[in-house]
């Protein structure tokens, strides 16, 4: 088994993906601030390209493979912003994607893979049929395939948010927070944030009704049967196998919030920050307003992921 | 009469106001940037305190008070953000802000003045009873009037905006456009971009359901009994008397947009630039849009006014 991603990994990933990334802002807020008793810099992964963060653990993957691999095209199984990130960073590397989506997602999330250029594999909507799709693709056409979080390359793109977040804050930071699903993008976090200050505690926020990584650290085990139910349709995988243990070693905690409060905290980031963000973007807001216990007088970086939703359905109308 | 503020007054505004605005950040989009044509640089003073480019001109006239006069107070009309921007910059210098509202308005944009602390006076939604309403607060307090608008201090304050964006855009525009209502901010945006690079072009952008600007300059002379309906709050004023003087010598034209086209570019700029804007701040994009003849192969810095409006009824539902 290769060794986990370390800080090196994220420095390198960072080097590889700067011409294709976006280098994406941050904003504060004095009335947030005031809300929740603590010093908050939200850093816009919404405002990444494909519109999320899962654009930079792509690039870090598709442009790590040597030309040969890269010429048969990459390949992978997502229903949301990972499939139209691979596909976008494909794209930039001349490559193809083969991208395989149940036929039960939103029209939305499949158009944004097909307008970056990517072969849309549809299949019916079961792990055993996308599990078959990605071998059909594979023995056909030899492409490398890309897995959303439990992939060391991806982790360490993902990573990259943190250093940048680290240089726009000067480190002056208690705490870095971002939301947990498959982990890539909390175990990335862990990792840039361990390598630049060990005294910075990084925790993960996940919704109480897909809260398997909670009981995953908690119990030792990776619980990989948890029933989501949750409006956050990016958090709805269970912890990886290399998430798992990256959190085992360098996590703080995790915290949940319930769907009322991710809806409500949805919101204010709306109307305070004046960003758009998707559910599970909201989430870590939502745990930092119901756990004052834990945050409150704290220094927080959050990790906004993204900000792809449906306008036409916004959760508190 | 006083002369006309100039690009001095805006240096000694931006000067002023330093310690309390906020510098806002800019936005740009590939994707935008394909479907227009052009090559845009997104001024987000959606992002300024009060969630609009209003506070920079409120505390411009806030703070070029002397402390006699400043300890009156200060008063002004307003049913939207220059309400509330002047009862912040006054809680701000510490001093009593009175507010003349109709009875009409939107609880959430009252509720806006209570919470800076603001003096609220209730009238009927007539302009005769707004005026009665100034003049009795005035006779009663002896509080500086401060105008949205027609308000020289207030203009230059507006411009700051301008100066910043010419700075991180290194100046390498061709044209700077701002919506325009009463033309408090294209007047101030006219006197800044002239000042600091005479080459670039200001266009103002107006709903063509309340295009009274455009016909001013148009007819060389201020009409101000046109019936606005228009679904854009903010920009439902008729040009003032400094402002039509201002973009008489300093404003290339004035470009409009029907009320279809602002919905859809307000939409477009949730989706793609994931930021949360008002009606009144689409209009820029929307005329960009609409005018491919007049700006198609241009770098424009457009100032997006502001984002405050009522999430529970956004217009394209």
């Amino acid at each position: 088994m290769n060794p986990l991603p370390d800080i090196h990994a994220v420095e390198i990933a960072a080097a590889r993906i700067a011409p294709w990334i976006r280098r994406t802002e941050i904003l504060r807020s004095a009335s947030l601030d005031a809300l929740t008793g603590c010093s908050l810099v939200f850093k816009c992964e919404n405002f990444q390209r494909v519109g999320a963060f899962k654009f930079r653990g792509a690039c870090n993957a598709v442009f790590s493979l040597d030309d040969a691999q890269a010429a048969r095209g990459i390949v992978t199984q997502s229903s949301g912003n990972h499939g139209a990130a691979v596909a976008r960073a494909a794209q930039l590397r001349g490559v193809p994607a083969y991208v395989v989506v149940p036929n039960d997602i939103a029209a939305t999330k499949r158009e944004a893979a097909v307008r970056y250029g990517a072969h849309v594999i549809d299949c019916e909507p079961t792990m055993a049929a996308r599990s078959a799709g990605m071998a059909a693709t594979l023995a056909q056409t030899g492409a490398a395939p890309v897995h959303p979080f439990d992939d060391a390359r991806v982790i360490a793109g993902q990573g990259t948010a943190t250093l940048e977040l680290f240089e726009q804050t000067s480190g002056a930071l208690d705490i870095v927070m971002a939301p947990v699903s498959g982990g890539g993008l909390l175990s990335g976090t862990a990792i840039a944030t361990y390598g630049r200050d060990r005294r910075v505690a990084v925790w993960g926020a996940e919704p109480a009704a897909a809260a398997d990584a909670q009981a995953s650290l908690a119990q030792g085990r990776r619980i990989t049967d948890w029933p989501s139910a949750t409006i956050c349709d990016g958090l709805r995988a269970t912890l990886g196998e290399i998430p798992f243990d990256i959190l085992s070693r360098h996590c703080a905690g995790i915290a949940t919030a319930t769907e009322d409060q991710i809806i409500a905290a949805m919101r204010l980031m709306f109307e305070r920050l004046k960003i758009v963000v998707e559910p599970s973007a909201a989430v870590t807001l939502a745990v930092i307003l119901a756990h004052p216990e834990l945050f409150e007088g704290k220094r927080i970086g959050v990790i906004v992921s993204g900000g792809n939703l449906d306008l036409d359905r916004l959760p508190w109308q």
